[in-house]
C-alpha cells in the first residue's frame, strides 16, 4: 500500500470512528492488512486505538500487536483486558509473541503468559530465557527437520504432518542425534525424483548460527550469503530453530536506525511519533554533554581572551577553523562507523584507512585552507592573519582524520558501539585544536598582526 | 563465516599467493563461498586480484563479480580479458549480470554483452532499459507462473519444467492474459491435494509493484508485509518478473548507508576501502560548502566586531550558543529524516512532530540555558551576561526545532533526498541565529554589561 493509499485508509477509519459506525469499520478492518492497521493505530488517540483493536479478529489482533513497538504497544495493552490480549497472542507464532511480551513490564508479561494456552506459553518462556539481541531470542522453534535416511517422498510426508505454515521454505536434514547435516530448498524437493534418498539432494554446506550469536552477526551472515532462513543450533550442532529473513530485515532496520540516530546524538531507538516526554531524557543528556564539551572548547578561547581584546577580528575567524574541523571529523567518523557496521573495516585494513583519511585531510586542507586565506585576505587585507588561518585549518584537518578514524575503532575494540562517537564527542577534539592552533599562533605572532 | 574466520581465510590466501602455490590456492578457493572470496579480493592489490580471479571456476567467478562494487569491480574487469569476464557472466542469472554491467562504463558494458550468449544478453539488455533504482531494473525475469485453470499436480509439473533454480519460493497464478491473479507458496502446494484446482488454494490478495516503482518503495513494501518475494507487473497487471528479499536487503543497506553518509556530509555510496582519489571530489565539495556556510556565520560575527573589541569575553561564550543550536538541529533532523525514510512521518502527523520538537526545545532549552547561565556566572560573575546567554540559548533551541523539522520535510516535498539536509546545511541557521541573538542582545545592552 503506497503512502497515499495508507493516508486514505487512515482517513476512512477516522471518519467511521467519529460517526460511531462500528459495523462498517469492522468490515473495513477485516479487509486491511495487519501491517496497515497497525500504522493507522499508531496515529490515533488511545481510546480510539482500543476501539479499533476490539473490532479485529483475534488472528488479526495478534498480527497487529506484533507490528507495534513500545511505547505505543505498552500503552495499548495497558488499556485492554488481559484476557483479550492473551486470546490474540494465542493465535500468534511463539517467536512473535516473544516480540510483544519482551517489550512489556515483567509483571504484566507474566500475567499474560499465565492466561495463555499452556503449550504456547512454555515455548515462549523458553525463548525468553535466551538473552536479548541473540539468535536464540530471535528464532522460531517451528521448522521441518527430516532424518538423513529418508527418501524425498517421505520428506514430503513429513512436511504434510508438520504444523509449520507457509513460512517454511527449506527442509532441514538431521542425523540420529538431531545434528544439522544439511538442507533442501522446497523447490528442489518438488523437482526431485520421489524415490531418491534425501541425502543425495541435500546441500551439505549449511551456514548456521548458535543460539548465543549476536543478532547483528546473524543479520550480517544472512545478508552476505543471500539466504532467506538461517538455522540456529546449540553448542553440539543440534538444530533448535530457524531465523527468517523478515526478522533479519527488522534487525537491519533497527541497527541502521540506531547507527543513524547515535551519530546524530539521539537515543538510538527513538521513533518520530514517540511522545516528547518519553524521549526527553535521552535528548537532554546529549544536549547537556554537548554543553559540557562546548564549555571546554570555550575555556580554550578563554585562555586567549587578552589576545582577542587586542584584535577582535580573531573572534570573527576562529569559528571557521573549528567548523571545518567539525565537518571533517564527522565525515571521517561517519564512513568509519558505517564501514565497521558493514564488516568492511577489519583490523587488516586499519592502516590503509588511516592513510586514506590523512591523504584526504591534506588534499582538502590545502584547497580549503587556500580558499579561506584568500577570502580572509580579500575581506580584511591582513596577509599574516590569512596565512595563520590557512595553516591552522590544515592542521585541524589532520587532527580530524586521526580522531575520526581512531576513536570509533578504539570504541569497537572496547566493545562499545562505535556510533556513540557522535559528532558531539568527537568534534570536541577539533573544536579545541582549532581554537588552540589558530588563537595560539595569533598570540605568538601578535606583534606582527597589529 | 565470522570475522576471525574471514581474517584467517584472507591470511591463508595471502600466504599461498606469496608462495606461488596456485594449485593449493585453487583448492582453497573452490571450498570457499563466493561472498567470502569477494571480501578477500577487495583487500588484495590488483595483480593478486587477477591471479585469484583466474583460479575460480566460471560459476564462482560470476558470483564473485556480483558481490563486488565499483570502483574495485571496474578496476578488476579492466585488468581481465573480456572473454574471461563474459564467460563468467554467462553463468549468472540475468538480474545479477545487470548488477555488474550497470557499474561499468558504457563501451565496456556493450563489448561484454556482445561476447555473451545471445539469449542471456538480450534479457540483460531488456532489464537495462528500465531506469536505475526502479523495480524493473531490479527484477529477475525467472519465475514460475501457472494458469489459474490447472490443478496442483499440473502446477508441480510446471515447476519441474521451468528453469528457475532453488530461489523460487512461490508459484504465481495468472489468467489467460498473463495478468497476475494470485500466488501459492511452495509449502502450501506440497501439502495440498494434488487433484485440487490451484484456484482454490491460491492467495488472491497479492501485493505487487509496477516496473517503475522506486526501489525504496519496493523495499518498504517487502519489509512491511513480511514477504520474501514481490511480483513486478506492467501497467496492465501483466506479470514480468519478481524481486527477491536478498535484493531488497541490498537496497535497504544501500539506502541506510546513503542516509547515514549524507547526514554526515559524505557522498552516500562511499565505502571505507575506496581509494582516496575516487572519494576526494565529494568529500571536498562538502568541506567547501561548509567553509562557505561558516564564512556566512562569521560575517554575522563581523557585524559585532566593535562590541567584541569592547568586551572580549563575548567571544568566549558565543560558540557555546551556536554549538547547542547545532546539536539540537542535528538531533531533530536525524529523527525526522529517519522517520521519513521508514515511512512513519506522513503529512497527517506533521503538526504533531513539530509540536513535539518545540516542546523538547523549550524543556531542554530551559535546563541547559539555566546550566549555562550558572556556569557563566560562576566563571565571570556577570549576571546580565549570564541571563543573555540563557535567553539566546532557549531562542536558538526553538530555531533548531523549526529548522530541523521543516527543512527535511520541505526537501522531501520537492522530491529532494531529505538526508541532504545534513548538519552542514542545517546548522548554518542555528549558527547565524545563535551568533546574532547573543551578540545582538549584548550590543543592545552593552552599556549595562561593561
Amino acid at each position: 500500500m503506497e503512502e497515499t493509499a495508507q493516508a486514505q485508509l487512515t482517513e476512512a477509519i477516522r471518519e467511521l470512528l467519529e460517526g460511531g459506525r462500528e459495523e462498517r469499520l469492522a468490515d473495513v478492518l477485516a479487509g486491511a492488512h495487519p501491517a496497515d492497521v497497525s500504522r493507522v493505530i499508531r496515529e490515533l488517540p488511545l481510546e480510539d486505538q482500543v476501539r479499533v483493536f476490539r473490532l479485529l479478529t483475534p488472528q488479526q489482533a495478534g498480527a497487529v500487536l506484533a507490528e507495534l513497538d513500545d511505547p505505543i504497544l505498552r500503552e495499548l495493552i495497558g488499556s485492554l483486558d488481559e484476557a483479550e490480549v492473551s486470546r490474540a497472542l494465542d493465535r500468534m507464532p511463539s517467536d512473535e509473541v516473544v516480540n510483544v511480551v519482551e517489550e512489556l513490564p515483567k509483571e504484566q508479561a507474566e500475567e499474560l503468559l499465565d492466561l495463555m494456552e499452556e503449550e504456547k506459553a512454555e515455548e515462549v518462556q523458553e525463548l525468553l530465557e535466551y538473552p536479548e539481541r541473540t539468535a536464540g531470542r530471535l528464532m522460531s522453534p517451528d521448522f521441518v527437520a527430516v532424518p538423513e535416511t529418508v527418501t524425498v517422498a517421505r520428506a514430503i510426508e513429513h512436511i504434510r504432518k508438520a504444523k509449520t505454515g507457509d513460512g517454511a521454505f527449506y527442509v532441514y536434514v538431521v542425523d540420529d542425534h538431531d545434528h544439522l547435516v544439511g538442507f533442501v530448498p522446497l523447490h528442489r524437493l518438488i523437482t526431485a525424483d520421489p524415490a531418491a534418498p534425501i541425502r543425495t539432494i541435500r546441500t551439505e554446506d549449511v551456514e548456521s548460527v548458535t543460539v548465543d550469536t549476536d543478532q547483528e552477526e546473524v543479520a550480517r551472515l544472512v545478508q552476505r550469503y543471500n539466504v532467506i532462513q538461517i538455522p540456529v543450533v546449540d553448542a553440539n550442532r543440534r538444530l533448535l530453530g530457524t531465523i527468517g529473513v523478515d526478522d533479519v530485515i527488522d534487525v537491519l532496520r533497527e541497527e541502521a536506525t540506531e547507527d543513524i540516530q547515535r551519530l546524530g546524538g539521539v537515543g538510538g531507538d527513538e521513533n518520530v511519533l514517540d511522545p516528547p516526554r518519553s524521549v526527553l531524557p535521552k535528548r537532554l543528556i546529549w544536549r547537556l554533554v554537548n554543553l559540557a564539551t562546548a564549555i571546554i572548547a570555550a575555556s580554550v578561547i578563554g585562555l586567549f581572551e587578552k589576545t582577542i581584546a587586542h584584535l577582535a577580528v580573531l573572534a570573527v575567524f576562529m569559528p571557521i577553523v573549528a567548523s571545518e574541523g567539525g565537518i571533517a571529523t564527522t565525515q571521517t567518523a561517519t564512513v568509519v562507523v558505517r564501514g565497521i557496521a558493514l564488516g568492511d573495516l577489519t583490523r587488516s585494513v586499519l592502516w590503509r584507512v588511516l592513510w586514506k583519511e590523512m591523504w584526504l585531510a591534506l588534499a582538502t586542507g590545502a584547497v580549503s585552507g587556500f580558499a579561506l586565506a584568500t577570502v580572509a585576505y580579500a575581506w580584511k587585507g591582513n596577509l599574516l592573519l590569512s596565512l595563520i588561518l590557512g595553516v591552522a585549518l590544515i592542521f585541524n584537518m589532520l587532527v580530524a582524520a586521526v580522531v575520526g578514524t581512531l576513536i570509533p575503532i578504539a570504541l569497537k575494540a572496547f566493545r562499545i558501539d562505535p556510533a556513540i562517537a557522535s559528532s558531539v564527542i568527537i568534534t570536541t577534539f577539533t573544536d579545541v585544536c582549532g581554537f588552540f592552533s589558530f588563537l595560539g599562533l595569533a598570540t605568538l605572532l601578535i606583534r606582527f598582526l597589529l
